[in-house]
Parts: C-alpha cells; structure tokens; sequence
C-alpha cells in the first residue's frame, strides 16, 4: 500500500467514531482494513453474515467490526466492536482510513490546451494533456486528471470530477459533483442509419445529453447523445464500468446500473431502479419506479414500479423461479409423459372388447 | 443546446424540403426538433405509430411531420407535414437542423507527433496529442480529434474521420470515408494462446485488418488483428459501442452490429446480417446473408441466409417463441402429468380383477 | 502487409524448424502465412481439421502444415510439413514470421511526464503524452506505449510492455512480464453504495490491486480496486477485451477468460479457470480450480473444481444440454399432454358404468 499507511488510529478511537463500547484493547493502534484471514494484529477487520462466523476464532485482527444480530459462538477472544448498522460502520471505518486521491496539481497544468473562449471556475485543477473546447465553462472545484477531453459548449456544474482519458463530446450538461471515471465517453452519435436501398445512410444525431447532480458514472461507460432532444441520466443516480447507454434513454433519479448492461434507445427508467449486471433492456421499454431486475436479465417489455424480474425474456422474478424449477424436472418429464402414453394405450387395449 | 441553435427555418420551407403541402402556418419560424411532449411552438416534432396520435391534440409542436398511412383523429388542430417515408423525412429534417461537428483546426496540430516518414494528404485536420507513425499514410480530408494514435504502416484512406482516443495500431488498412467514434481500439492482438504444460504461452497475432470504406464504428469497440491473414469489416457496416470483433471475423457489407454483440474468432457474417445489442457468436461460425439475430441470441451454430434467430442458444426465432410459449406453461404441465399419473393409476385399479 | 515481409525462409528451413521431413521443393521461398484459399505460392498454409482437408486439392500454398492424425486424401499434390503437434507448430512458425512490434524510441519521450520521485529501471522505451505519477517505479526493460497514465504509488516490475491509453491509478501493483493491451483501466473504485435513506452514499474504496507476473489483459478492460485488501490476478492468467473485474474478485494463476465476460465483486476463480465469453460469476461466488464456464454461462452458484458449466442459470453441462433437448420437444409436449388427458377422460368415461 506504498505511502498509504500514514493513519494510524486506536481501537478505542475506532469505537468511539461507531458509537459503540470500547473493547478492551482499546490502546492498540491499527493503520488499516483487511479480511478475517489476512488482516495483521494493527488491522481492523469486519464479520458481517453467519457464513464467515467461524473465521472469528482464527483472525489475528487488532478488533472486528459485527452486526449487533450476529450470533457469536462463545470461545471468540479477539475484540469485537458491536455496531447496529454494519454497512454504515464500515463506510465510516472506510472513510477514517481512506487515503486522499491524488489529483493534479492545483490550476491548469502547462500542457493542457484551454480554449481562450472556455471559462473556468475557482480553484480548479487541470491535468496534463487535457483538452478543453470554445465556449465550454468549468464549475468551482473542477478536476480535470491527464488526458480528458472536453468538446465545445460543454457545461459541468461545480465540484466534478473527471479521471483519466474521459472523452465528453459538445454540447454536453452536467450537473455538481459528477464523477466520471476513467476512459468513458459521453456524446458519441446515437446509432441510427436508414436503408436507402443502397447502403446504410446515417441519421444525423443533434441531441445532446444532460448529467444531472451527483451521477457517478464508472470506467469505460458509453452514453450517446441523443437523436434530437435529450439523453438523461437523473440525480445520483450510479453507473458501473462498461455499461451501454443508447440515444433518448432517460434513467431517473437514484437508479443503480451495475457493470456491462445495456439501454437501447429510448428506454426509461424511473427513479430508485436496479439493473443487475449484464442486463439488457429493449428500446422504447420503460422501467416503473423502484423496479429491479437480476443480473443477465433481457428485458422486453415494460416493467411495473417495484416489480423485480429475472431471466431471458425476463419475467417476474417468481415465475422466472418456478419456471426453472419445472425446467429442472423437464427431462424427467418427457419420461414420463411417455411412459404415460403406454399405459393408457394398454389400458384402452385393456378394456377395448 | 448552446450555440447551436443558430438554424432558423419556417415550417413552409420545412415543408418544402420534404416535398409536401404547406400548413397554414407556413411562415412561422422553426429552430429545431423536439418530442411531442416537449417541443415548444418554435419546435417541429414527429409522431411516427398509432401509440403516440394521442400526444397530437395536447403538443404545442409549431408543426408535426406524420407518416400518411396514419390516422389522424378528427379535432387535432397542430399543423400536419404529411409524408409518405417518414424516416427518410426525418433524416432530411435533421440534416436540415444538424449543428455542424466541431473539428480540429485544419493542418496538424503543434503538438501532435507525426512521424516524418508518414504522408499526410491534402485538407487534413489533426488536433492536439495524436500521434502517427512510421510509414502511415492519411488520405485527403482526413480528421484524427484531439488524442488520436495511429501506428506504424496504417494507411488510411479519404475522408476518415476518427473521434478523440481512438487507437488504431500497425499494419492495419482503412479504406475511405471511415468514421470511428471516440475510445475504440483496433489491432490489438487476437487472444490466442497454447499450454506448453506449465503455462499459457502467448502464439503470435501477426495478421493484420482491413476496414472498407464507409465503415462507421461506435465508441469503445475492440477489433482485433488476424492470428495471420485477415480480420475484415465489409463495406458499409456499422457497428455500435462496446462491440468485441474477434480475431479473423470476416464481417460482409452492409450488417448491422448493435451495442455490446460479441464476435469469437473467425466467426463470418455475410451480407447484410442484423446482429442484436448483447448476441454472440460463436467461433467459426457462419451467418448467411440477412440474417437476424433477436438482442441476447447466442449463436452456437450456423445461420442460414434470412433466417431469424433469437434465444440462448439461438433457434429459428418463431421455434423460440413456441418453446418460450410452452416454457410459460410448464409449471402448470408438471402438475397435470402428476394429476394424469393418479388418474390412470386409479383406473388401472378400477379395471383389474 | 507494408514493410513487413521481410522475412524470407525456405520451405526447407521451415521443415527443419518443425522437425520435420522437407518436402521437395524445400528450396522454393516463402514469405508469410495465410489461409488455404487466400495462400498464394509465396506462402505457406495450415490444415488442422478433417472440414478444411478437401481444401488441399486447390490451394496454391507453397507447403501445408498438418497434423499427423489427418487423413490425406489421395490426389493431393501441394507440399505438405506432416508434423505431431500442430498447435506449436503453428506457433514457431507464426514466431519465425512474427515483425517485430513497433515501440516508442529507448528512453523518456520529451512530451512524457515523469514525476521527479518516479524510479525508472535499465532500457526502459516510454513514448508520447505518458505521464507517470510521484512514487511510481518501473522495473528494467519496461515500454510504455503513447498515452499511457500511471498514477502515483505504482509498482511494475520488470518487462511489462502496455499499449496506447492504458490506464492504472494510483496504488498498484503489477509484476513481471505483463502485458496490458489498449484503453484498458486499472485500479477505477469498486462499485458500491449505501442508502442513507435520501441518495446513495459512496463508500470508500481503499483497496488496491495486484496483477501477479505473466498476465495478459486485453483492450478495454476494467478491474477495479478492492472495498479494502487486494483485487488480484494471479499468475499467467490472460484476460480477453472487455471484461470487467469487480472489487475484491481474486483471479488464481492460468486462468483464461474470454472476451465481454463480467465478475462481480468478490468472486473467486481457483488454479486454470476457463471462463467462456460474455459469462457472468455473481458476487461472493467460487468457482473451483480447472473449472470451465461455457460462452454466456451465467454463475450464480459455486463451482466444483473441474465443473464444466452452462446456461442461465448456468447449471452442469451435461443436464444443461439434457434439459435443452428436453426444451426442444416440450411445445409437442404439451400437446401430447392434452391429449392424453382427453383420452384419460374418455377412458374414464368408457369403464364408467
């Protein structure tokens, strides 16, 4: 973990940010986060379900962090830190001991190219090779690491932050504190061609796209600008690496999209949707509020608020179950309806005169 | 939508663009394309399918384009462009209202690094960081946006026009009027490796790509070089993002590649194949002339010319559908082979001695 | 193939390469490899299947590889390198033909940024527009190609070779002989979030990555850090285009996993795991050592060691293929049924007093 190991806490001061009693070892000092099996006698770690129970009596962790439901089976020596929310202990515990991301250097670096028309905001920090185009503003607090590109009329709100190589093409709005990870592009041409009955002939794509706040969009993402009109992402909603966004799709706010899905055009998701990975949603579906849907879901027609489905085509997730519960005994069945067959051939010989 | 609206044409020009009566308000001004919902009275829009007529009594659209075989209900008063091809007249309209797309500055840019030995045509515009190698050669009115790398011996013919990041390396021939979106990736070496007994050991990739002309290739789309000989994209496909193009695939003219499709080595696809958003393609296997493939199909086998496939694993599409059909009923089978196993074991009872 | 052919080898050498009688017209030259149908008398070709051997009869090849256990046909006249292993033999002969890769000049590229505490080893080539952060340590014999980011902290050890745009943040670290190939992005936060009861809050990711020696990962790949501890991939592995590795995923050594597949955070591949394209592994999920997954195997369970798996849900394969031959007959089924429970009617009917 190089320079990274700089925090150094206590048990003790751990046990007071979770609100919890003091183990007590309350004195040791511990420098970081590890699992059960590898973390050190100065690392804090975490037993969050019944299944990794039994590692408690091995782990050579300083403390372990445990749901206060957790049944602990008596014999476990090391310090436990009980807290009532596990989830949001370890996000604090994560915060205490993150290291700060290294950004480039406040300002613009010497070899960034910022149109003369471009405007930027206070207390930027612009990294090497980073384009940005005419007419394009840059928010207070904007970071901008090596190698992203901006296009013309590009507008970012405050407190954004782009990694590495991220390509926005023109004509692009995005909100405050947006986070775009590295190697994403926003803007590319919808996919739209007619057939002249010749060739493929492009349709020209003249929209564009609004990020709105808070959106964090992982590596490698594509979102394409609309037809005509408007590619939306809503407010906090989160992107995973590698997922497909076509021209018009409108996400609404707080949706999840996990890595590797994809949205044909003019999908429509409301807000608080979960899409597991690898799903696909057909173009023109539109998703109900708080729907979700399994990872590898191929998803056809629309979805109703709150429903969860799974499965190719996907389905309600519970006749998704049941149907490949029957899928299972499938091949048995053949069999038998066979075997079927046969007796009431036999019985109707049986009482034919 | 920034600078771009610069576009202002009345709603009789429009109309006369596609070749149609004028409506009464022929002289009001237009400046660009919206959805029915939110298209204001300086807005053309569009209603293409009976699903959305109802929208045309409540848009304040200052005229919407309609295909004639609609039907258009008595008291819509919005102002009617009728036409006989509506995506072709859509086509026209956004040609008419397309922002022109911001290039680099023509010449090359100061800061891009063009091997001396590589030759560079006439109306060339090359932007910040690109870099081109050794013996490459651009043809007339190329465009390479801001990062683009171009390796050695990549002969590029005219008028392509390659979006920022794209990385094209060696030995890799472009025809002309090529266009490939920004983060893709071309010629990096086919995944191909053979075990000697300890490990995996690399088998060299040393064949090369042809992309014909009027190719256009989405964002973040990986071609990879031949093992040897040639990995080829035929004239006039286009090919959407995030699309992985095995070594040796030969894909024909005119096909159509959707988002996230898969191709394994030395799969081929005829003439005019139609893959879905997701499919995949075997290794080897061979796609006839305008065949289909539904979104999520994963092609194991050879498709016939015309055929449609959807499914996993592919099938003659309407047998995907009968099966689906039935697969929605066999819960419900399972329970009546059981009742038809009591019943007949019952009468086999009833009839014995 | 440009400047490439400038390798010029006797069908004789060649025999002698393999180890393998010499035709006799050992003296005749050859420059390259290529297919049986595109090989002109210049070039050699490769036979590997019983499909292509009708191929013999019409090739022009100079001399044919095949295998021992191929059947030739009489009649065939071109030369043909009968040889025991065809896989390495293809192989030395693809490695006698291999040009050498084009790489950026010995030395730091005068636009590459090298962070002043950077440690650079012996013969290392780094081109145009790297930028390598504060901390960072490049082991002897390393080339970074144009464009590629290393963040700061990051450690590679001896003769890693990464092509045009890679990118690894901060934090890493990277052994021996690995290959990252184009646009691929290292070290991007694992996906996850907490709901505070208003927006999805991000947690931390404090972890890192290591990339043990003699991996191979393709274009456009995604791995991601760890939640805490280590994201790893173990020696030898080779990734395809386009995966994407979740945090905290621990890859044993000799894996291979194929183009577009997806595995979620925390899931574990043992010792020579053969992952098929486009598969996705769910979170938490374990798949034993030598274990395979078919193309678009969807894993949501554990995997034995040794397991061939398929399908969604990816089961064994053998009741994979069971059940999908069962799917193939079930609408027939169902009819079957329906007249069964007709005449079971009748029959009832028929012994009815």
């Amino acid at each position: 973990m190089g320079r990274v190991v700089d925090v150094v806490v206590t048990v003790g001061q751990i046990a007071q940010l979770l609100n919890t009693p003091s183990p007590a070892n309350a004195q040791v000092q511990v420098t970081g986060l590890n699992t059960l099996e590898e973390a050190t006698e100065s690392e804090l770690s975490f037993c969050g379900a019944e299944a990794y129970v039994r590692k408690l009596s091995s782990t050579r962790a300083a403390a372990v962090i445990v749901p206060r439901r957790l049944k602990i089976p008596a014999g476990v020596r090391v310090a436990l830190l009980v807290v009532e929310d596990a989830d949001l202990a370890m996000a604090q515990v994560l915060e205490r001991f993150a290291p700060p991301v290294p950004r480039p250097a406040p300002g613009v670096d010497r070899s960034a190219r910022i149109d003369p028309s471009a405007v930027l905001g206070n207390d930027i920090a612009i990294g090497p090779n980073v384009v940005v185009g005419a007419g394009s503003r840059l928010g207070d607090g904007c970071i901008l690491h090596a190698g992203v590109y901006i296009g013309q009329d590009v507008m970012l709100g405050d407190g954004c932050e782009f990694f590495p190589g991220v390509i926005v093409r023109e004509r692009i709005t995005i909100g405050n504190r947006v986070i775009i990870h590295a190697g994403s592009v926003l803007g590319t041409d919808g996919f739209g061609y007619r057939w002249d009955g010749h060739r493929h002939v492009k349709i020209p794509q003249i929209g564009t796209i609004i990020i709105e706040d808070e959106v964090e969009i992982g590596s490698c993402v594509c979102i394409d600008r609309a037809k005509f009109s408007t590619t939306r992402i809503g407010f906090g909603t989160k992107i995973d690496n590698l997922v497909q966004i076509g021209h018009n799709v409108v996400v609404g706010p707080h949706c999840i999209i996990v890595g590797q899905a994809g949205l044909a055009g003019s999908a429509k998701l409301g807000t608080g949707v979960v899409l597991g990975g690898q799903t696909a949603v057909r173009d023109h579906v539109t998703i109900g509020d708080a729907a979700m849907a399994a990872a590898c879901a191929a998803i056809a027609d629309d979805v109703e608020p709150k429903a969860v489905v799974s499965g190719m085509p996907a389905l309600p997730h519970r006749q998704s179950l049941r149907e490949q519960a029957a899928l299972r005994r499938l091949p048995d069945l053949v069999v038998q309806v066979r075997k079927l067959q046969e007796e009431v051939e036999s019985l109707r010989k049986g009482i034919s005169p």
